[in-house]
């Protein structure tokens, strides 16, 4: 399992420093959407300047337009890059052949993709997708702001499972009894909290004494 | 009808340059996605900067986050902002709200928006629906990669309609034919052009024949 540390709503310098506090407890780094679109590619470059060692995911939410975009992403330093899984299938091919190109991956948000997608998503190999409550569903419910976050299974596949969406303690404790997600993504938990250090250090050691019972 | 000039894949240097070259001949000026990732809220700034009496339509295309998506563009002078189609309905609400809270507009683009979705999205009154090819259908083929472009009709509603993808001179020509788009959004018919201007002119004046010739 993956701590995925997303950073979003922050200033480059802001995203910058709490990563610095925070970088021993946590494996990859996300560039939230926000940070993409208020900076653009300077904050997927800024981030894996500063640290080169994680792998850093830009969170570009490709829905067109899809090689320009992953090249961007895979130019600045990116490692992962991220697409919508209801965009059209092209673009969603589009960025799996430019990921393989530059030995990179891709992960498919499933953000309100249909059932009928789903199935036709879950035909890929070495990918991940991610299991996403999105922060407008978290903060103003809607129609699926009461159903909560729940771990996918794609039986037989090598599909990796992410899980999103305002993680906390609680639903972190949920996340790994129900599954074991490849990646636990998780922003606000960490960013927000009053000590992000003390934090980071909590979900750390809640994802290894879960790795040291499943002998990981 | 307004033609909307949108500015993709160049550096924001580049896209003032062309649009100071086509500026008479066009009404709005839309900063593309792929220049709001690679170079953030600063190519909108720019272009309104530069364009100031000109109408923007930041092409942000939202898919969650809206509130602050959606603030970030009209706080850099935009006039009008994207979002999804296919995004969770609580999203494309959330960015209404903050649009009519600014005195500005919402485009929908509704690329890969399905039947259903289409359905609920056109109750809304006083937005701009994109019909949309995509660049990827259009450099790839895929699903609906030959269905071509309509302009799709919203009887009784106030709802008004935009058309958008790979739009040339006969493209145009048939697209004015059909209906009577409230914008028509060309963008490498006009940028990657041999002469810009000259072709951002033909654009214009096709447009004014067809407004005498309705008495637009």
């Amino acid at each position: 399992m993956n701590i995925q540390l997303a950073l979003d709503r922050l200033s480059i310098e802001e995203a910058v420093s709490i990563t610095r506090k925070v970088a021993p407890y946590i494996d990859w780094i996300e560039v939230g959407t926000s940070l993409i679109k208020e900076f653009g590619m300077e904050s997927v470059r800024s981030l894996k300047r500063t640290f080169p060692d994680k792998k850093i995911v830009a969170d570009i939410k490709t829905f067109d337009n899809a090689v320009y975009e992953f090249e961007l992403c895979f130019s600045a330093g990116a490692d992962i890059a991220t697409v919508i899984g209801a965009a059209p299938l092209v673009s969603i091919e589009a960025c799996l052949e430019v990921a393989n190109r530059h030995g990179k991956q891709v992960m498919i948000d499933l953000l309100n993709t249909s059932k009928e997608q789903l199935d036709v998503l879950s035909k890929y190999e070495d990918v991940i997708v991610c299991a996403h409550l999105s922060k407008d569903q978290q903060e103003r419910g809607g129609e699926n702001g009461n159903s909560g976050l729940h771990v996918p299974s794609f039986p037989g596949k090598s599909v990796k499972v992410a899980v999103a969406g305002g993680i906390t303690i609680d639903s972190f404790t949920k996340i790994i009894k129900e599954g074991n997600p490849h990646v636990v993504i998780i922003g606000s938990g960490i960013t927000k909290a009053d000590n992000p250090m003390d934090a980071a250090k909590t979900f750390y050691e809640m994802a290894n004494q879960y790795k040291e019972h499943n002998h990981e």
